[in-house]
């Protein structure tokens, strides 16, 4: 059995990707959860992971690490490859969004972290966050318009560039970002899938003390 | 023909990283210089990528954007596998490491950004790029100890992994940052690399005005 290794659902962003992801396709997982922000957070994490972050994978004796590396890895070993687009220069450009994401967005990332449970309010980014939110929403709409056809995701069905964008969808709605017709019907379709709206589900019934504020806009 | 667009070589760590994959692997392409921190960049950068960001790959009509994302490309397209390790075990904490990689390191990537001609001096990071070096020779460690057994790379062979992590060697050369056992032989490893040679020297022969202390201090 799968074990993911994963953050509180309201804030871990990271988490979230490689859980939907295994959601969505049925892969059986069971999942540990760790405290983000408390004293015990490292020593719980770290006989998971070596770089003591969420989330972690545990495969047998295997150890993975990253949302990205996780992702790639569930690909290879339980989806035969249809996390990516079938076609080579589909996947291609599928990849370079995500290692776009992933190398990227920091002011979007810090200004707006996820928060699921939060609701728009006054809260101002600044001229960095909105560049992000910029490229991002260009981005969607290049993926949709040149591979989007098959279905409502990115690249037609739903893969793992959706799953490593949903934590930015999430940001989207608790910050109040205002989305074109492209950023809101994919955000739309995230909402829409069964996993996304267990992990919500999850998220609105933690008790833990979960709005620190460093952490919620730091 | 492949076409790579890269930035001044003695400046631009992302470029390095699919030149030195492609040329070490023989893989014929033509490369495009762009100059960081010019006027002119952006609306040079602008036919080959949506990104606005060095590297960038041409295939045809194909455009792929993002160091990692091009590397899995060529890895697909040109490698039939042989840039990631064998093992799918292996190949995944060698994608570990690279999504870690590029997903982190902020502080010593902001700290210590890759200026190859630049010489060791008295120039301090903080505790914060101390964490990051701290982490990277650990990551070094565990995946020679892991996998290291069959060649001087961090997977054995020569492979991404090893091309995503090249330009740190050249930051903890340039920078002098104080390098265990491991690293040091990775860093000789890198440095004996005859495709390494080839970028080193063009580096060095590069007229352009590269010291620009903001881009290499920022």
């Amino acid at each position: 059995m799968l074990t993911l290794v994963i953050g509180n659902k309201n804030l871990s962003s990271w988490s979230l990707r490689p859980w939907l992801l295994l959601r969505h396709f049925g892969i059986p997982f069971q999942e540990v959860g760790v405290l983000l922000d408390t004293p015990e957070f490292l020593a719980q994490i770290a006989p998971w992971t070596p770089n003591g972050r969420v989330p972690a994978l545990r495969d047998g004796d295997l150890m993975v690490w990253d949302s990205l590396a996780i992702c790639e890895y569930i690909n290879e070993r339980y989806l035969d490859g249809r996390g990516w687009p079938a076609d080579i220069a589909v996947r291609a450009h599928a990849r370079a969004a995500v290692a776009e994401m992933h190398s990227g967005f920091a002011a979007l990332r810090k200004q707006c972290p996820m928060n699921m449970r939060r609701t728009p309010d006054d809260y101002c980014w600044d001229a960095a966050a909105d560049a992000d939110i910029a490229r991002v929403q260009q981005l969607w709409r290049d993926l949709r318009a040149w591979h989007g056809q098959g279905g409502d995701f990115l690249c037609g069905e739903f893969g793992i560039v959706d799953a490593m964008f949903a934590p930015v969808v999430s940001r989207f709605l608790s910050y109040g970002v205002p989305m074109d017709d492209t950023a809101q019907a994919f955000a739309n379709a995230i909402q829409a899938l069964p996993a996304w709206q267990a992990w919500r589900a999850d998220a609105d019934a933690e008790v833990e003390a979960l709005e620190n504020p460093d952490h919620a806009r730091a």
